[in-house]
């Protein structure tokens, strides 16, 4: 068994930082990189990277609304040509900071409310996947279950890396929960590693609602800005590696 | 005799408009557009690409400090390492759009205050040209008379194409007189066709010493953002053309 | 009959300008002017107060989402504490830069999607009206037809100048219809000369669905970033004096 | 003896935090709040500024350059009638969200790059001085050591509370020595506590030559956003009260 470990990154702007992203690229196989608009800038971008490089981790675009106040976490109702051209604007930032450091960019995928809307709407969907194949169609599309992005990557030959949020509840569907409901967010590191060990042993994850969902994702996301966040990313890698599995960055995964 | 003719253009931002980009690119060869750090924003940026490659026109990343407020006119201090990778982000977000869009971006330049400080100072030249190297070296810069860049451009193998600003003094050197000195923007239409015609007739531009300074140029440079801009334009290239000479994107004419 | 000429000033930004402010100035009795979080900036705010203090115009403060990409009119979900206290931040800041001008700021509006959202939405009107009142209940809400407002304004002991906006079509109920829908924007001046001249006259706007509305609003927008909107805001003063009435200052209105 | 004792805090942004604000409200007696240019936001402005309150602690403006991304640090070269515009507009917001959470602001300061060109140059530090004034010449100019400021304060009948950077040097005229110089920034708390003695006990500070500065300021100034900030605050507050002064705020202290 294969499987990439990755986190959003880069995730601090300026003077500010968010997680210990130095820390967690010892753990990780793969890391989505803020890419300036949610957060993150040019100085953050291309010290992810090298560390990354150095480190043999993938790197990937992680792109948002351009919102850094409010985190790309507020829904903005933005005409979706416009949003595929701040998708396309975004990962051509970060594949030339990665070449430019002698990295490539392997992967994207969307943050926040731009994800959650992505995920849900089968139009946009289409759209800001059209918009990064257009760019480059060797992009692994990494994102949690959803259908209309997988139509959409389908569609445009994109491959797509279905990845499981430990510590974020999911319905029935495979959707995230929003994080403004009770529970949707889990913060007990048992009840994380327990939904960890299930899903590699059973293929299976429970749903908000109780109900098993069956789930064979290709990559495992910890989030990086939690306290607690490197502990929590060894001991996922300690299970994936104590089932006999084995963490490999996405673009091998998925070559 | 072949000369291009271009113009820094997409320098809108939001809702907001500067110049008729539309207009000016029926006249010119190229154009340098903003990368949304002083001006632009992706959708302008895409706009300006599009309506670039339907009328054949060169496609260049005008980029610049960041700051919208003061138009990328201010001198920022800012770490050049910090400012090299500025220049790689903004190369990368004009590339991204203009492959997307299926055009090319052949050339960059620089805005403003950093064109000021780069055409100035050997350091930082060789540090901002190192980054578009390092990133493309198919990049031709474009750039008005500067040892610095000059210097640093064929240290890192890249062309220069040497841009006479028709409506900009300039002191012996070659290097721009800054826009706050007196008559540093030359306004009256009549002295600016002149200063052409006497470019293209005797490669001679007068300085703002009142000496004669040779210049040779690959480029000559049009402000959009002045009022009788278009026809401005117009009239340059009407002089280039009774000169005997062609107007063509920078990309042909430098290879 | 005494009615105020409004319209929305200093909505440039940096470089950019927007409406021919200092021409409506001579024509307005009252200015709405952008606080930076829509458009405006400090030198843009501070030289429309001084203009509009010279020529007696009253000012007020007309604040907006933080999206000066979208100048206002796209929607965010913010938290409504946030958004109350965005509110605060605005207004103080105007008010600040009024009184150094020796100036005083008489009174406030919503811009965009913002004014959108808290017309029709009495909760979020309950929360930013309380806001406004809470700084400074001398102020005067000025907004189209809205029950929203209006009652968190009497809760709140705020005066409320109700505006017909000229060229904007309104719902049954006095609503504004938003921008995307057709017709919404009125574009041909004597149909919005017509409109002027019957509410003068009658009291009555016709509505989007046709029917007779009855209205007695005590100011009257114009939009100043439309071409032609000198002329067609000195038409509507022209229509207001010819039907016998005054146009006069907000404050002095609701005095 | 009585001093303040103060800090520059409610220096976050959006999703991201700097120093433990809470717990240093425990210990100061006056806080210098962001207002938004190079940190700060509406929603941490107004929690810092109801915290203040609960806690007894003033509450003033800390003015900055708009650059959030460089964190005010950074030079940039501004017309200064439009630095004191943006002065004015940071007072005006800060002194609303204080009032509004019935609060009152008492004082202002000068931030970072903004603050050392304001401290060397008296062209400036009379123009920025004035409108503080302007607005209100109630608010009491807290600042290290200036020539400059302190003889435009003197002229416009502004108080000012000189202050004492325990962990910064100073050159012989008691100016800030910058930030990139070694050891400008004093890392030793055993160093910091020292010097805070000898001032207190002699009114003696040893400059960046090693000669010593009589010095008798109002205020000590500790830096929230270095690890060991609380300890480093409530030891120093140890060494006031130790040396039998008391801490109270600013504008107690000046009234």
């Amino acid at each position: 068994m294969e499987i990439d470990l990755n986190a959003d990154l880069g995730e601090g702007f300026g003077p500010w930082r968010m997680g210990d992203d130095e820390a967690l690229l010892d753990v990780l196989s793969s890391a989505n990189i803020a890419c300036g608009f949610h957060a993150g800038d040019p100085m953050i971008m291309e010290r992810t990277v090298k560390t990354a490089l150095a480190k043999g981790v993938d790197v990937g675009a992680h792109v948002g609304f351009p919102d850094l106040q409010g985190f790309g976490r507020r829904v903005m109702r933005i005409d979706p040509d416009e949003l595929a051209t701040m998708v396309t604007y975004q990962l051509g930032a970060l594949a030339a900071i990665a070449r430019s450091a002698g990295h490539r960019m392997t992967h994207m995928s969307f943050h926040g409310a731009l994800g959650n809307m992505t995920a849900a709407d089968a139009d946009l969907a289409e759209r800001l996947v059209e918009a990064v194949a257009r760019l480059d169609n060797d992009l692994i599309i990494v994102s949690s279950t959803s259908h209309a992005i997988e139509t959409a990557a389908a569609r445009h030959g994109l491959r797509i890396a279905t990845t499981f949020l430990a510590d974020r509840a999911c319905d029935a569907t495979g959707l995230l929960v929003p994080r403004g409901m009770p529970d949707a967010v889990i913060h007990d590191e048992a009840v994380v590693l327990e939904r960890v060990r299930r899903l590699l042993r059973d293929g299976i994850v429970l749903a908000y609602d109780g109900q098993p969902l069956e789930m064979r994702p290709h990559c495992i996301l910890v989030h990086g800005d939690t306290p607690g966040a490197v502990a929590l990313a060894r001991a996922i890698r300690g299970e994936i590696e104590a089932a006999g599995g084995r963490v490999v960055p996405v673009s091998r995964l998925m070559a």
